[in-house]
C-alpha cells in the first residue's frame, strides 16, 4: 500500500516487463553503482544468549500473516536517489540502503514481560499525543504487552515523577488533542538518575520523543544502557516542528504547522491590502531552518518576501529588503513578509548580555526578529516617507501553530512511526531511530540522526528554481 | 531546498564524509547495478533546423542564476529505490532513472512568440485553480510569455468556445477558490476538432489537466502534433482526486480531500456514538482504487473497518463484516466503517440494465455501494437481533470534499507541478508529465503515465503491516 | 452584563436620565398600555408544608452576592414588544411578560437531598453535551449537589439502563464532543414506567433535553408528577437544530447548523461554477419550519433560490422555477437552490405506501425532497435543452451539520439555559422550560412551549423586505 | 420572518387567542404604562418642497408588495423590555419606542438621481466588506440606483483621492474577503473638506462605516449638511469589534471574534495543560469594554479567570488574582487567564511619557497588560515558589482575529443592516443609524448612538449571576 506518496508507483512495477512492456519509450544503461548497507544496533550485539521467539502476530485473530507481511534484514531502502551523472567522483556512499522499519518474523522480547516507558520532551509540536496514542494501541493490540507507563513532564520525570499507566481506552481520544498528555519540559537530564530509573522501574523499553537535543539526550541513554548490559531497547522519534532534524525526510507536526500558519499569513494579508501602505509581517518558527518558513510562503502565494536563517539578507541599499519593499508599496500598495525566527539573527544590534544568555537546552537566546523589523521599517519609512500613510501589522502565531492537534497527513505519519518503533523494538533492534527516508520507513542509527542537520539547502538546483517562483530577491549584492 | 518531505536529508549529505565522519556506524557493500535512463521526448525529434536560445532567467531581476540554478540532462532522479536484496533474479530496470524537473541553461521557445493554451477536464479536484495560477504567473514572470489562455469547459472548449485570456492580475486569486475557474466538462474529446483548433488559435505550448481519460486524449493529441510535424509543446499535468495515477507519487488535491473527509468521519463517529447500536457508514471516492479510503482511515484512527476495491470483501458468515461489527457493537456501543466508492461492486447485485449502463466518460456507472451496505446493515439486524435498538447514518461527503480550494500542502505541490511544466515546455519537451517520483520533481513521458496505474498493492510488505494497524479484518476466509 | 445582543443596551440606561440628557431627539407619548404577567407552577402549588430556605450561594467562596444578584418575582421581560400603533382593536395581551430567569434568595432544596437526573431525547443537535455539562457543573459548584445522573438512551433509559453518575471531572471536556455522551433514542416513552423509576431513583430534579415530542412528553410527565404530589422539579430544556420551537428566541445549536451549512452551499456553488449551467442543490433541515435554509441563505449570498416549508412553490409556467433557473442560467451560467426538507411535500407525488408511513416519533415520513428536485430538474432540462451541457449536484449535510460541537456562542447559549433552569428547579419552579425572551432568560410554563410553533411568519413585515435582499421568485402566480 | 432570534416567536401570536386558548396558564394585570416614540430626523426637515414618490418595488419583476410589505411610521420597536415591578419611581421613558427599520412606501429620491457614497473608517472588523457589497447590491437591485461610490481609505478619502465606481458584479465576492476593499484609515477627518467634497462629487446619499469616532465625525457631516440645507442623506452604520456602541444590540463582526477568539483560548489551554505548572495568558480586544473577552470566556468553558477593564482586580494578597492561580495550579496544575486589553490600565506602572501618549484617533495609548501581567507572574512564582518548573506562554491573536471574513450570522447581520440603511435612506430620513434594538431592526438618531456607550453592566442582576458560572474571584477584597 502506497501510504507515503513516493511509493505510490511501487505496486505497478512488474519486474522486466516494465521495460519490456509498459512503457513506450527507451531507457538506456548509465552507470553502474555499489550499494552500501547502513549496520544497525542490536541488542544481541552486547546481551549474550538472548533468544528469539516468533512474533505473536502469527496468531493474531484479526489477520492473516500472508506471504510478504514479515520484512527481513535484506529489506532496503536508498537514501540517495538524485544524481548529477557528469560528476567526476562520484562518493562512495552514493548507494548508501538503510534497513526498512516493518515487523519481523523473530522479536526478542516475550510481550508478558515487557514494561515499556514512552517520554515526551521540550517544546509542544502537533501529534505528540498520537504518537504516544498509537504506541500504546500498537504495542496492546499487536504485540499484547500490558505494562506501558507514560513519563510525565520530560526527562526529569523518569526520576522525580510517578510514572502514569497507560492503557488503550485511556489515551483513545488523545489524538485529538493538541500537547502532550504526559506534559513536557526542557532540560532536566541527568543520565545516571534517568538510567537508574530506568532499571528500578524494570523498564525494558524506552520509547523517546523530542527534538535534537532530546537525541542527543537519548544516544547517551542508550551508550550507558549498552555499557551496563541492559537488556533494554531504546527508541527515538525525533520532534521538531521547525523540520531541522536530518536523514529522515520530515518531522511529525510540520505539515500541520505549515497549514496553521497560512491563516497568520492570511490575516497579515488582509491588514496589509486594508491600509494604505500596509505591510503585514509574520515571524514563523524556525531557528536553525527556514523551512516552515518557506513552506509556507510557497503554500500561501500571497507573500512577497520570505527570510529565513540560511539566506543572509540586508536592509538598505541596492537590492535590500526596504528598496523591494518601496517598490511593492508603489506596484500593489501592499506587501507581506515572512520571517522565520532565528532570520537575521547576525545583523541585530546585541547588548552585551544578549551575547551570552542561553535558553534551558542551552541554545543561545534568539532576538525577536520581528519585533526588530517591525521597528526598522517604521523607521525607514518615516525616514524616507515622511508624512505618509504608513502601517505595518506584526503576528506572531507560534503557540496558536504548535498547539493544534495533527491533521490527518500528520496522525497518519504519527502511527506509522510509532508502529515502525515498536517493531523494531520487538525485533531486538536498540539505539535505533525509526522514520520516511525517501517516503518508506527505515531504521537509522540514533546517533546519526541526533548528528545530521537539515537546514535548507540554498546550493541546491531545486532550491534555486523554486526561489525563482516567490520572484523575491536574493540578497546578493552586486 | 527541502520542499518535498523526502529529500529533505539531501543537503546534509556532503561526499565522503558522510561515511568516514559523520556516521557512526558502519557500512558494507552489498551489490553492483546499473542504472538506465528513461528517454524523454523532445521538439526537436521531429521539428527541423528549431534554434535554442539562453533562457531569459538569466537576466531576471530579481535574482541570479548562480551555479546550480540550471538543470541539466545528467540531473536524474532513481524511479525504484526499495529492494529486497535476497531476489535471486533482480530486474534489469531496478535502477530506472528519470530526468530531474527544473529550468534549463538553452530553451526553444522566444517569449514573445508563446501562445499558451491551458484546459481542465473531468472532475473537480482541490488545486486546479492553483495549478492554473501558476501556469499564469510562471509563464508570465518567469519568461515574459504575454499571450496565456485558458480553454472553457474542458476538451470542447478547443473547438466550441472562444479562449479566455488570462494575466496575473485575473488570476490573482484563484487559488483560493475550489473547483476551475475555467469551468470542466467531461467527455467532449474530437482529436481532430482539438488540433485543428490548436493550429487555427496558434498556440504553441498546451497545458493538459485531467484524469486517466484525459492524459490517454492529451496522448492522442501529442502524437497527432507530431505527425503533423507542429511545433507544439504538450505537457500533462495528472488530476485525480482519487490518486490512481502511476509513477508519480501522488496527485495534487488528494492530500486536501484527505484532511476533508476526517469531517464526514468524525460526523459519523459522533452519530454512532451518540446511538445505541450506532453505526456511520462514510462512503469516500475512489472508483478503482482505495487510498483515499485508507489514508482517511489511517489519519482518523476512529474508523473500525475500511472497504476498498482492491480487496474483496463478505457480509455473512466466519470472518465476515457483519460477525466482525457485531463484536464491535458488542465491545464499544458502536462503530464506524468507510467504503470506497468501487468497493464492492462485484457483489452488489445488479440488474441487467445495470450491467450494461456507462458514464460520460465511458467508465462502468458504479452502482452505490453506500446505499446497498446501508440496507443491507438494516436488513441484518433486524434478522439477527429482532426489536433491539439499531441506527446506520450514512454519509456521502463527496461533493463537499472534492470542491474546496487545495491546502497549503497541495498548494505548494501545485505551484511546483506547474512550474516544472513550464520549464520543461520551455526547453523543448514534449508529450511528458512533470510529476513528483520518491519526492522530486522529474519528466515523465505522458505515455507511460498514462497507462500506469496507481492501485494499492495488497501483496506489498508495507500494506500488511500498515493494514495490522487498524485491527480490522482481512477477509480471508478459512 | 449584556451577554444576549439584545439588551446590551441596557446598562447604559439611567433612569429619567436617558430623555433628559443623553439623548438629543425628543419623545412623545404614543399610547397607555397594561402589562400582564404571566404565571408559572410551583412546587408549593401542591406540595403542602415546603419549607424554603436561603441560597447557598451567600456563602460561596468565590464571589459575593451583592446587591441586585438575586432576582425577585418582579423581574420581569415582556414577550411582545414590536406594535402596529395604527392597530385599532390591539390585543388585550400585547404587553405579556414572563419571570425573568436567575438565581432567587430563597430556595426549596437542600443540597445534600438532592437527585438530579438528566437526559437526551430525539437527533443530535450541537450544543447537547454543553448542555449536560453545564448542568452537571452548575449543581456542583453552585448549589453543592453531588446526586446528579444521566438517563442513557433517551426516555426509555429511565426504565431499561441504569442511570449513569455524573460528575465535573467526568463531563469536563464534553461540551468540545459533538452529539451526546448520554446517547439518545426516539420514542420509549412510557409515562408510568418513567415516573415509576423516578420515584423509585428517588430523582428530584428531572432536566429534559429534546425537541416538540420530548416537550410533550414533559408536560405529561410534570401532571403526572403533579398527580402523584411528588416533591419533584421538572423542567424542559428545548433542543432543536429545526428551530421550530416557540415563545423563544431560537433552540441551542441552531446558529451552528447555520455556519456549518455553509460549507454545504459552497461546495454547491464551487460545483455550479465550474460546470456548464452547473446547478448546485443543497438540502438543509427543516421539517416544518425553514429557519436553516432561510438563515444560511442569508448568510452566504451565494444562494439564487431558497424553498421553505411556509412558502409554497411550483415548477412549471410563468413565475415558477424552471423559468426562474433559465434566466439565472442565461445571466450567470450557474445556480444555487437551497430547500428545507419539509420544502415542496404536497407537490412531491406519493405512493399510497407513502400516504401513511410514519417515523417512530410518530411524524409523517418526509419525502426526498432533494432527490426528488434533481430529478425534475434533470428532466426538465433534457426536454426543453436536448443536447445542452447541464450539471445537477445535490449534497445532503444534514449529519455533518449536526453532529458538529457548538460553536462559542452556542456554548456560551447552553451555558445560561442550563445555569437558568438550575436556578429555576432550585427555586420552586416546575413544569417550566428556560429560554431567551427578546434576549433576556425567562421562565415559561412548560406546556405553552410544547404547544408553540415557530414558522417562518411570511405574512410578516420583516419576512416581507427580508425576502427582498434574496431576490428570488415568490411563487404568487397572477 | 424570524430572522432575528428575538422575535422569533411573533408569528405565533394571534390576538386575544394567546391567552384565552394557547396557554394553560393564567396571566394577570401587573401594570399600566406610557409608551414614548423617539423622534428621528428627516430630509424634509430643512429642505422645502422635497416630493415623494411612490417606491420603485412596487414594480419590482421578482416579488409582489403584497399587504404588510411596507412599514409606516406606526410600527415601532420598544426599547427597554425587563423591568423590576417594584421599583417605586419608574423612569418614564420606560417605554420608549424606535420606528422599525424597512421599506416605506412613499420614499423621497428617484433611482436616476442617486449618488451614493460609502466610506470604511477605523481599525479591521469582520462584515467591512460584506456591509458594502451589500449597500452596492441592494441600491442596485432593489432601487435601481447606478451611481455608487467608494470612498478609499477613510475620511480623508473624500478629499485626496478619487472615489472608486462600485457595481454588483465587482463587489460579488467581497464578503468572503477580511478587512476593507476600500481601505482604511484612521483620523484625517476635516469637516468642511468632506461636505466640500460631497457637494463637489455630487453625493446625496452617504453611507459612514465606522467606530465611535467614526460616528461622532458623522454627526458633524449631518449637522453641517443640514446646516448647507443640503439634500443629503447620512446614515451611520456602527462598526466596532468590541461591541461598545450603546443602544444596538451588538456591532457587526463581534460574534465571529468570539468564534475566532476560541482558536487562541484553545491554544493556551493546550500549552498550559502540557506543562508543569502551567499558564495559558490570551489577550482579547476590548479597549473600554470586556465585552469579547466576557463572551469568548463563557463560550469556551476552558478559561479560569477572565479580567475585563469594568472590574478591578488586583494581584496581591488575599483575593487576589495570585492568590486564586496558586490555588488552580495546585488542584489542575494548569490555569488559563484571558484579559481584555484595556483592564488593569490603573494599576500597570506608567512612565510620565506614557501618561501623556495618544493615538491617531486621540485615545490614550493603552498599555499591554498582557507582556505587563506575564512579566508579573513570572515574578511573583521565581519569588513564592523559587526552583519550581513554571511556565507563562502569552498570546495576542488581535490581528488574527479581525482580519477573517465575517461567519454566516456576522453575514446575515450586515446584510440586514445595509438594507435597513438603504430603506431609511431612500424614505428621506437621515442623520439616524440603522441597527437592531432587542433583536428587531430600527432607525436611531445618530447624535444618541454616538453619545451611547456599552460597558459590561456590573450592577446587573445577569452580571451577577453569569459571573457565578465562571467561578472567578470577583476581587471584592474584604
Amino acid at each position: 500500500m502506497a501510504i507515503s506518496s513516493t511509493d505510490a508507483n511501487a505496486p505497478t512495477f512488474s519486474g522486466t516487463g516494465d521495460l519490456a512492456d509498459n512503457t513506450t519509450s527507451t531507457a538506456k544503461i548509465i552507470s553502474f553503482e555499489p550499494t552500501y548497507l547502513q549496520d544497525l544496533p542490536h541488542l544481541t550485539d552486547y546481551v549474550p544468549d538472548l533468544q528469539s521467539r516468533p512474533n505473536p502476530l502469527d496468531h493474531n485473530p484479526y489477520f492473516h500473516t500472508v506471504d510478504g507481511f514479515y520484512l527481513t534484514g535484506s529489506d532496503v531502502i536508498l537514501r540517495h536517489i538524485t544524481f548529477d551523472l557528469s560528476e567526476t567522483f562520484p562518493s562512495p556512499s552514493r548507494h548508501l540502503a538503510y534497513h526498512r522499519a516493518g515487523p519481523r518474523k523473530d522479536i526478542y522480547f516475550e510481550s508478558s514481560n515487557v514494561r515499556a516507558a514512552i517520554v515526551t520532551c521540550g517544546g509542544l509540536c502537533p501529534g505528540m499525543n498520537t504518537v504516544i496514542r498509537e504506541l500504546v494501541t500498537g504495542l496492546w493490540d499487536l504485540y499484547g504487552v500490558r505494562e506501558i507507563f507514560g513519563i510525565v513532564a520530560g526527562y526529569r520525570g523518569f526520576f522525580s515523577m510517578e510514572p502514569r499507566r497507560l492503557n488503550p481506552k485511556l489515551v483513545h481520544d488523545w489524538h485529538k488533542k493538541g500537547g502532550t498528555v504526559l506534559e513536557t519540559s526542557r532540560g532536566g537530564f541527568d543520565l545516571e538518575k534517568i538510567v537508574d530509573a530506568i532499571e528500578k522501574h524494570g523498564f525494558n523499553q524506552v520509547y523517546i520523543i523530542g527534538g535534537d537535543g532530546t537525541m542527543r539526550g537519548a544516544v547517551k541513554i542508550y551508550n550507558e544502557i549498552k555499557r551496563r548490559k541492559l537488556n533494554v531497547g531504546v527508541a527515538g522519534i525525533p520532534k521538531t516542528v521547525d523540520n531541522d532534524i536530518g536523514i529522515i525526510d520530515r518531522s511529525f507536526g510540520f505539515q500541520t504547522a505549515v497549514e496553521m500558519a497560512q491563516q497568520a499569513i492570511s490575516a497579515a494579508h488582509v491588514e496589509a491590502e486594508s491600509a494604505v501602505n500596509g505591510i503585514g509581517l509574520v515571524k514563523l518558527m524556525g531557528r536553525n531552518v527556514g523551512h516552515i518558513a518557506l513552506h509556507a510562503t510557497l503554500g500561501s502565494r500571497d507573500v512577497d518576501c520570505c527570510l529565513i536563517p540560511e539566506v543572509d539578507f540586508y536592509l538598505e541599499g541596492k537590492g535590500g529588503l526596504f528598496e523591494f519593499l518601496n517598490q511593492r508599496l508603489k506596484e500593489n500598495g501592499h506587501a507581506v513578509v515572512v520571517v522565520a525566527e532565528g532570520a537575521g539573527q547576525d545583523i541585530i544590534p546585541r547588548t552585551e548580555a544578549q551575547k551570552e544568555e542561553r535558553d534551558e537546552s542551552g541554545n543561545l537566546v534568539f532576538l525577536d526578529v520581528g519585533a526588530w523589523l517591525k521597528s526598522e521599517l517604521k523607521n525607514w519609512w518615516d525616514r524616507d516617507h515622511p508624512g505618509e500613510l504608513f502601517t505595518v501589522k506584526y503576528i506572531d502565531p507560534t503557540y496558536m501553530i504548535r498547539a493544534v492537534p495533527a491533521n490527518a497527513t500528520d496522525n497518519l505519519y504519527c502511527s506509522l512511526l510509532a508502529h515502525s518503533a515498536i517493531h523494531g523494538i520487538m525485533a531486538g533492534y536498540t539505539g535505533f531511530v525509526a522514520g520516511p527516508v525517501n517516503g518508506n520507513y527505515a531504521y537509522i542509527p540514533l546517533e546519526d540522526v541526533a548528528q545530521a542537520k537539515n537546514a535548507v539547502n540554498t546550493k541546491d538546483h531545486k532550491w534555486s528554481w523554486v526561489r525563482s517562483v516567490t520572484n523575491q530577491p536574493d540578497f546578493v549584492s552586486c
